[in-house]
């Protein structure tokens, strides 16, 4: 699975697979402006940390391409507003504000480049970010899966997989990794609402690629772990703080603390771009608030009452002291995670 | 809200507020045999422990009305079977056993009642039961109020209120109780998937009454309390073990993992009844596992891809040692529970 962000020079467009359809349809969902692209990430046409970093790097592109070049400090102008916009869509993935810094980064290497030029250097680099970011999963599957055994039952919450990154994954590349391996594992997804990531995408992603499933409702857990039906817990991130706390999709909190209760080891598995050393610790980390429907409608049923707030916290942060090891393609951190993230940093 | 479970004499028929199709539309549901009354509580048309016993308490009378009295060994055999049928709908709740075995104790009482005469004595018994549910309720409310203090947020997993009782609830009793006395209080309903209780049924009842109430994803539990947005957590009880090991709907043990760890009390409300001393732990309480439907679908929407399994366990045990106090009609119960359970039943 590596091909749904895909840039098409054909159509001239960015072609997203649109999850917010899966598992019921496979459909495509195409992104020929900067507002497509800003509306894709906003509503969860494509998600995951690392995949929103790919699709704002072709954004940005596409921004280039969309811009007109008639006066240079105009379309200098143009183009970084509508830099801006992309890096606003989401606030708590950290990969996305990297993937604009790194075009920003390009953009002042050649500061005398014409806007064509410019265009083409970052459709190069975006490319470039893609395919290193499968190079990077893989790398983590590696290293992560000599923390799974044969036999394993793996909890995973949200899709931290090829769909949530260019492709392989990272909570699902450690679990690729340990089948590449020969480990039989068994995989139990947290459904994760209120997006239903866990039951929509990793069930779907996993089946595809024959490796045994089972979905259970986040209630599921406490259950699950206490009849030691879960032998290690893998999650994606979305931001790491310097100290190690974790910020991941709403519900990963309750899923460590219940982990530690009962004695399964907890693995954080997310590139080192994942880590902002500018971020001191988890309080420091902005907690994205979404749409209500998304709590209040599963498809078109409505399931909370009409006129009952509801709140929909996109995210919520683990801290360090939970988390047995962070998995990168650098190689795994321990605790101290200060010491271990201070020095992958020096 | 006292009339979602209602014998009718004139259409010779239980009448129940049809709880699935809540909160979209308000229908009944008319159990006129035995059939229906097993069916209505195996779907959930009325579902919460003490509301299951009110239930089966009538399931009971209109088995002796369907039954034919041609031979006085046959109907007594026809009807013992039923009864069976009645007790086997559900596995958890020791109240539906209770009910059941109630009516049974009653007929030994009155060993030489002919059939019609039989069955008037338990109507009488099971509107007696309807009666003291509410009581007992209104009890549990006055007791638990005063763990509840002016200004709280109180949490709250699945529905323990009128529509899981008679009418008034155990958990909601509590939080109604608090706000009879005047105190000013919000409360966190848990979406409790898969069934989704919390958000159709207590945020429908406690809206209707005009009690503040926001829906939260029961993944939110972890970051609520971390962020000190919750003060209580009041839960209702299917089974309550002789060491006070509590059975309740999925997911309450996580909760109270999480409330234990942010130092959050964390209370259950349910009649005496639910205590059952014959069972010795948590260990010996049998936990249903219900159709994987209720989590591969939403309404129509299918969440899960076709072909991967699922977990639906319907109940969780939650230790003894993470509850703060039993609250029951007849006073709270403290630890340790084996010696005020013990006193409790001399």
């Amino acid at each position: 699975m590596t091909d749904h962000i895909k840039y098409s020079r054909e159509r001239d467009a960015l072609l997203l697979l649109d999850q917010r359809l899966l598992p019921a349809r496979e459909e495509g969902f195409e992104c020929r402006s900067v507002e497509d692209v800003v509306f894709a990430l906003k509503v969860m046409v494509v998600r995951g940390a690392p995949a929103i970093g790919v699709t704002a790097a072709f954004g940005c592109y596409l921004a280039a391409r969309r811009t007109l070049a008639e006066t240079p400090a105009d379309w200098r102008a143009v183009l970084s507003a509508r830099l801006e916009r992309i890096e606003a869509a989401r606030p708590t993935a950290v990969n996305l504000s990297w993937a604009v810094r790194e075009m920003r980064r390009v953009w002042d290497l050649n500061p005398d480049a014409g806007l064509e030029d410019l265009a083409g250097i970052w459709l190069a680099r975006a490319m470039d970010i893609q395919a290193a970011d499968i190079e990077m999963c893989r790398a983590m599957g590696r290293f992560g899966a000599a923390f799974i055994d044969h036999g394993d039952t793996v909890m995973t919450h949200c899709n931290a997989g090829a769909l949530a990154t260019a492709g392989y994954g990272t909570a699902l590349g450690v679990i690729r990794g340990a089948v590449e391996e020969g480990k039989k594992i068994r995989v139990i997804a947290n459904e994760t609402r209120p997006f239903l990531q866990g039951a929509r995408l990793t069930a779907w992603e996993l089946k595809r690629d024959g490796i045994p499933v089972t979905v259970a409702c986040d209630n599921a857990c406490a259950l699950l772990m206490h009849r030691g039906l879960v032998q290690k817990v893998v999650v994606g991130a979305d931001r790491i703080a310097a100290n190690g706390d974790t910020a991941n999709k709403i519900g990963t909190f309750g899923v460590a603390v219940l982990a530690e209760r009962f004695g399964v080891p907890f693995y954080v598995a997310a590139p080192v771009y994942t880590i902002d050393p500018e971020t001191r610790t988890g309080r420091d980390i902005p907690i994205e608030e979404r749409d209500p429907r998304e709590v209040t409608h599963v498809g078109e049923t409505r399931v909370v009452p009409d006129g009952v707030p509801v709140f929909n916290f996109a995210f919520d942060v683990t801290p360090a002291e939970l988390i047995t090891a962070i998995v990168t393609e650098k190689g795994a951190l321990t605790p101290p995670y200060e010491r271990s993230i201070a020095e992958l940093f020096k």
